[in-house]
């Protein structure tokens, strides 16, 4: 590439580089910074709870109860661990897993040795040294990694003991819940009826009927916002959206585990309606990530449990999957809904075109396989055009691996960095603009579609 | 970029930035070029007819009304609508929209400042001003945008009365109709036994039965073709096609509006073949714009009517979709069938290889969404390898503002410029070959497949 | 493009263009190496028998049989044949069969003039020439273009007869079969019951009930293998796959032609499953090629016969459709099956998430009309960040032209080397990863993949 747009592309990144971490959406343990353990080891910060590293070790050959991951009779020595992870890091090659690694051990780390079988020891202990040390514990990090705020995911029905925790211990971390009601509103779930009977003990609603199961949503979304939440979440395989005039006759069906699979979907449905509706009530920003068909792999389901590296994508519709949802309450100002797709067909079939019309909508950055430097390129160049800048919903990390989570930024930086230097190169605008929006794509956007505002 | 590539493409599109517009297909007033009467004000101009416009600026909380869209209930002040485009003009950074209207506003209207809050009220006042100009009547701009011939879309009820008045008027702008059937092939349309009446009132046909009614329809496309005519066009949700033994059962189910949905996409899709044979004997080439999901909202709908930017593209499936027309028409040598997608992951998977089969298809260009600098080095990128260039159908700007048109030209200009820039950098062809080539997209293809040379 | 991208391209590729052919999969008939016999004429070696340049021809108004394509009755002069598509030769501007007949021109056959109305008459006669020197007779040729094996695609029926040949004739150029059942399996070919005698009197098996036919399948599977396949193929319109627990109330009724379409799918559903757990046990990849709708237009199909350029790739669904094979046999560690799409959009939805995952998958090269410079970009771009490259199967010709498969390989090579070039020059890895990556995509992969190690 020539000089002039490398310049710009890095007069931009500098520009964002050093802005704190607003990370509206992921799955970290708010037991981390309830208690700022230590973490364990090498493999367990590194390898074991990456789903993105061990599918692509198991693809190639290595078993999964060698990388300690799964139930807990699978155990593994973290150092061996380490090792068999160093002799495979070639599989990773053109991968963010690499990038995303590579940064952590380089920049968190302070690793200067590249990661090698020969090395694999060695950087073993390195890091092992590391977690010995305070300035590597989770608060600490959370300071040095300059995180503005950070939003875990948390079932329905959780207590929140743990940001509980966080609130009254002092620290001033932020650190808020996300409601995400799943176990409570999918009659397939085989805890359904046991998840209803604790949503009524929780909130001393009678969860056997329709409306007192409203009234317990109601409450429970009320409790968390108490507790900081601004925003709801929801993992679906497939959109679909229905009001239904009696819901109860299947909310019936599926409390007694009578309820076909078709019964739940409806439900499921029409619920995703009602949680909108509560959302324009209650201010809560709803999230949809849907089209992941879950645990396509009985043998490693039974035997290591859920996301294991078997959740694969499949083909979407949005638009008539959304439609009952979209015409009940899609025109409410104040509402916001974010959709994060892994079929990147409907970027610029669906999700643009919707997100450009709909007061609600707002499109989620690239999601999971597709959070990657030529997956961040291809969201931009198939959604920008037609929904623009402001109907996105800027960065989220969606991770687990609280390492990661400056390395993902970053990658997400240099990738707005680039995308605004070529579009300043081709004319559309100029560098006052770009500079603007790669603000607003940083932390702008993030903060303001989630309600994070300080 | 490097400078070797940059000065190519310049030079590709000097040499075809002055050529005349060829525009075969848009939706134009040709009241305008019969009337030739003044544009009333800078909104109606810019903002109140533009679906790209006010979809997104309603996506970010603008209320129709107060731009002036929709029944004649709701009326703005222009002044106004004008400032409040202002005031959210940076919603269009990236898009195509924001790179069309700076070309009016710059080359069309003479306009040096640049649009913002503070500059509206003083660009009202330069458009307006214009509009008050001869030079700024529709004929006057219709000379000065070099447009050698322009195509309109019209019902097959239209009487063509605008048409026939710039013909008569000895003005020398060439403006044609389109006949577009809808309204008399879909049973689903609530008018469809009202507009059959209308059809046997026009024709002398009787319309009660399936022969009368195709002889009708024989005789409307003659007549749009004594008118210049040489295209039709359909826009249908779905790509659906079948023969019928007996379409006079479903025709008279249909006409009696005792049909189902089903029924009626049985129909047009028999009709859709039908038309098909009719081009073959009277040689009109066939448009069909497929795979948009129509007024998707339903409260805008109600409110403001159709085409207020809730029309969303869905998936499409061009190959069972087309096989009953292409199996009993396509390998006829004459017959010209223009594909429109607006999935573009039908691009390389279906329409390129159809294209490349059989003699009767061509691709069009960019469509609605897609027609943008990135849509279109998609459309380029995904189509050209497997279709070549001779089985594309040139560009057609498919637009309702008029003063948009030579801004979409260029764009595409540029685009082909730039395309072809890089195939011969890539070594693929010759700059002789590009610059043929840069020709032929630019007006040959759509003179040739439109059969409007001169 | 830059100096530095262009000559790190460029270094990369001169490593690699000169490394042996490895073509483990194509359409070359096994005759040619059996007998070196040259070959005919000049239309026989680059038009006829080659589906990309007659389809191209055909949409654009000529005739097939003016090509001499089809079946005998159809007989053209080869050198109107040559000049014919001389003059069409524009047509194939930026399509990648005019990069590979360009380059057999140039490098196989020597030609210096450019292909032209005005120079075809004296390019065929050069071409006649060669074909009359034994330098261009297949064996020659084979070695001349330093194949280091070559896999036909065989008939579970075929008595390999030519591989016999070539075997015992002592010349040491290696070609192997490859095993392609769908004769035997899909119950809807109306030479279903035929193929089973057939496969009988091979075997001397009672391909009568289901245990003898599978015991016959064995056999042949047995039979190839000692024939030097290291493969096996299958080419089928939807992906579907289940296990039956009764499959023989199916083959009975399929065998006797009682079966409905439904029977059949459900059928060779099976039967995928049934062929890869033969792979598990007697070593023998597997190869999907799925995706392609066959001979969509039935006159030519009546006319010309199948393979003329109108098999049209519809939309798959990997996800589901494996779904039963893979939770049957795909944790296996030593199973290899390779994914052929002709759907884009799943390479990085479905793929790539699947060959990330899944020990026995590996994602085939693009294919068909993707086998391409745009194609193999976008291959890299949406393929290697999800599944990397260990979980590739390297390149394949997959041609009837075997004039052509050293401009194939040649395409791919540079289309590697720019692929890897670019990440380099974004960082992902240096240039040393990217020299070994280089090889292994060349060779190296397809080697280990097929199991053509020598």
């Amino acid at each position: 590439m020539a000089g002039q747009l490398s310049d710009l592309t890095d007069g931009l990144y500098q520009g964002i580089k050093e802005l704190p971490i607003v990370s509206p959406h992921g799955h970290c343990d708010p037991e981390w910074f309830a208690r700022d353990v230590p973490f364990s080891n090498p493999a367990e910060l590194l390898v074991v709870p990456d789903h993105y590293v061990f599918r692509m070790l198991y693809s190639q050959g290595v078993p999964l109860h060698e990388l300690g991951v799964g139930p807990k009779g699978h155990t593994a020595d973290p150092r061996q661990v380490l090792r068999l992870f160093a002799r495979h890091w070639d599989l990773f090659l053109g991968t963010p897993s690499r990038i995303w690694i590579s940064y952590v051990l380089r920049e968190t780390l302070g690793i200067t040795q590249d990661l090698s079988p020969e090395t694999a020891n060695d950087i073993y202990d390195q890091i092992a040294d590391c977690l010995t040390q305070d300035a590597f514990r989770p608060r600490a990090l959370f300071d040095q990694f300059n995180i503005e705020v950070l939003a875990t995911t948390d079932s329905a029905l959780d207590t929140l003991s743990h940001h509980a925790e966080i609130r009254e211990s002092g620290w001033n971390g932020r650190v808020v819940p996300t409601f995400r009601p799943d176990g409570v509103l999918d009659g397939a779930d085989p805890s359904f009826a046991a998840n209803l009977k604790q949503l009524g003990a929780l909130t001393g609603c009678d969860t056997g009927n329709y409306q007192g199961y409203l009234e317990a949503l109601r409450l429970r979304r009320q409790f968390f916002i108490q507790m900081g939440a601004t925003a709801t979440d929801h993992g679906i395989e497939l959109v679909h959206t229905e009001w239904l005039d009696d819901p109860d006759k299947l909310f019936q069906r599926l409390r007694q585990q009578q309820g076909t699979p078709e019964d739940a979907q409806q439900f499921y449905g029409h619920m995703l309606i009602e949680m909108a509706q509560m959302s324009v009530e209650d201010g809560l920003t709803m999230q949809i990530h849907a089209g992941s068909k879950r645990n396509t792999n009985t043998a490693v389901m039974q035997d290591f449990g859920r996301d294991k590296g078997a959740d694969i994508p499949i083909a979407m519709d949005w638009v008539r999957g959304l439609e009952a949802l979209l015409n009940r309450v899609g025109n409410e100002p104040d509402l916001r809904i974010i959709l994060f797709t892994l079929d990147e067909g409907t970027y610029a079939r669906e999700l643009a075109p919707m997100a450009g019309h709909w007061p609600c909508l707002r499109i989620g950055p690239p999601w999971w396989f597709h959070d990657s430097p030529a997956g961040i390129a291809r969201y931009f160049d198939q959604v920008v055009e037609t929904a623009g800048y402001f109907n996105l919903a800027g960065f989220n990390d969606d991770t687990r691996a609280f390492l990661s989570i400056p390395a993902r930024h970053d990658l997400w930086r240099r990738g707005v960095a680039l995308h605004l230097a070529r579009q300043v190169e081709k004319g559309y605008f100029g560098r006052d603009s770009a500079e603007h929006l790669s603000r607003l794509l940083t932390t702008d956007l993030a903060r303001r579609v989630y309600g994070l505002e300080a």
